[in-house]
């Protein structure tokens, strides 16, 4: 316990306000970075990249190697649980491109052997933690159902979500079925990486955002919730950062309600709604433009000093509202290290 | 003055609470309608469509004579502003696409004949007020500076939006100068919509949810206050619906900055939420989700019912969040129309 509370990362997601915030970016790993592109170049597809334990806890160390943030986050990707369950999985220039599943057989086709078969990723786990230093946190991951089974309806991305909320809407007992099964997937995904070395993990619910009212309270914060209750059960001191990316005016019940030590905020939360309403319930995280970090230069050191005079006052983690972009300038992460040092 | 106080439309957008909602339907001129898809068979291009008069204002009435919305809105695009201002202007399978503007040269490109060129629009506008019945209002449209400006600047539809905000946070002065233009452009085209025969005016801002904080009422707020200023000044009693889709808590700041008279809300606006934040301000308009008249049946029911419990009790049009989906049944048009009849 005492080695945990060194981690700057973890005196923040307890809430101690921090006169230079812990920081790390969403997508730190990627293509942005040169000795990234060089580690891809030696994995064949992506899911075999991400489940190699060697290569992928590399590519977790990489960017904590050049710039010195506070934290690693697991090199991975959230849609790893979907292929475990049995659903098959590629990547394309368009993105994540699976068979979707059909309402109408529902969850049938789904016959893998589980997260037992996600052993590399808590390998990656147990490589990465060991190669980062003692007081650099080493956060876990996983999708949230929602989004996760977004993509396993749609097949890829969508504009408009409509087989899967049409799966919702109108089988809502055969949709919750499906939710229940990545509920558990979740649970057990993410104990093992907690096990394995993990200091905190974050909940990605990147779809959180197109969900109305009450199917957001169903859907987004109840699984959630059954998600961080379960989980707090074994490991009542790990924190679990949530991240309902575009919940708007949904963020206020997200904090309330979903069970979550520490919130995600996207770019468009206005700072003093963050402070005074979701600030004052839990630690925050967040949330620059991932554009001002491309473009660097007085806009970045703007954009940063806003979010800390706005934020610094309270348990706040630095990050951004959404991942870093491929065509962001590494040297304009060396300057963002440079100005949250001061 | 008397013939517009009958329209029902206008009576819920100047703050009557009524026992019966007004209604219309975001794209409920569209291609969900088997009449439509036969009309857009006798145009060329969807511009063409766009710029031929008794094509377009049939596309306008179709809807209103099958469902009877109480209001239909001109059949337009966002974009022929863009290419009125030189910017050459093609739809494809994958949405609008543009030449994009180049940061670099600025506005130098842009040298059409501006709003003049969009004649066949106010004459769609003249051809179908005198087609609609007079308790039938007839709403105008343009898209919002920041939202036109995202496509000009972007090429199309964007997922980071990356170009155009790095113009705008890079030189605020030289995106400035766009924003101004089209503001120019946008009160210009209103006003002959109006004086064409359009009852009120919608302004769709449909990335507005993509800004931070100080960026949101840099690009959102203050240009759509100087169109509502200067509209208000020529025609005072015609009301003006801002649709920032997507603002999230940001809704509050445009409901009591931007100088509309009435506000779209989307999909993702919780109903308690919009009925103490922004109803107690203005008058609202939404935001049934799209998939949900997709599914219709009880799903649609229970929608429909739980909307017009939360913000039935102020100013209030019953709308979709987001437009028509092209798969929509036309039959749950009509079961929404006996829905909201009751």
């Amino acid at each position: 316990m005492a080695k945990k509370a060194a981690k700057r990362l973890l005196r923040a997601l307890a809430g101690d306000a921090m006169a230079r915030p812990p920081w790390w970016l969403m997508r730190q790993a990627g293509r942005y970075l040169p000795e990234y592109r060089a580690l891809r170049a030696r994995a064949g597809s992506f899911v075999e990249f991400c489940l190699s334990p060697a290569l992928a806890a590399e590519a977790t160390v990489q960017p904590v190697r050049r710039f010195g943030m506070d934290a690693g986050i697991l090199f991975a990707d959230i849609l790893l649980v979907a292929r475990a369950l049995g659903q098959p999985l590629d990547y394309t220039e368009d993105g994540p491109q699976l068979a979707p599943l059909d309402p109408a057989s529902g969850l049938r086709s789904l016959n893998g052997a589980g997260v037992a078969a996600l052993a590399p990723v808590y390998e990656t786990v147990r490589l990465a933690r060991a190669e980062l230093p003692a007081d650099v946190a080493l956060i876990g991951f996983a999708g949230a159902p929602w989004t996760v089974a977004t993509y396993m309806v749609e097949g890829g991305a969508s504009r408009d979500f409509r087989r899967v909320k049409g799966w919702a809407y109108r089988d809502p007992a055969g949709f919750t079925a499906l939710i229940d099964l990545l509920v558990d997937a979740t649970v057990g995904y993410l104990a093992e990486q907690i096990a394995a070395g993990a200091d905190a993990v974050q909940l990605f619910d990147s779809w959180a955002g197109v969900l109305p009212d009450c199917e957001f309270t169903r859907w987004v914060i109840k699984p959630t919730r059954e998600i961080a209750q379960r989980l707090k059960r074994r490991f009542p001191t790990v924190p679990i950062i949530g991240f309902p990316r575009g919940a708007g005016f949904l963020y206020e019940r997200y904090a309330a309600e979903s069970g979550v030590d520490a919130l995600g905020l996207d770019t468009t939360v206005p700072l003093a709604v963050a402070r005074e309403r979701l600030q004052s319930r839990l630690p925050v995280q967040g949330n620059l433009d991932p554009v001002a970090l491309v473009v660097g230069g007085r806009a970045l050191d703007e954009a940063v000093a806003a979010i800390r005079d706005g934020l610094g006052g309270g348990g706040f983690v630095f990050n951004l509202g959404h991942g870093v972009l491929p065509q962001t300038p590494p040297e304009n992460i060396a300057a963002l290290a440079r100005l949250l040092a001061r």
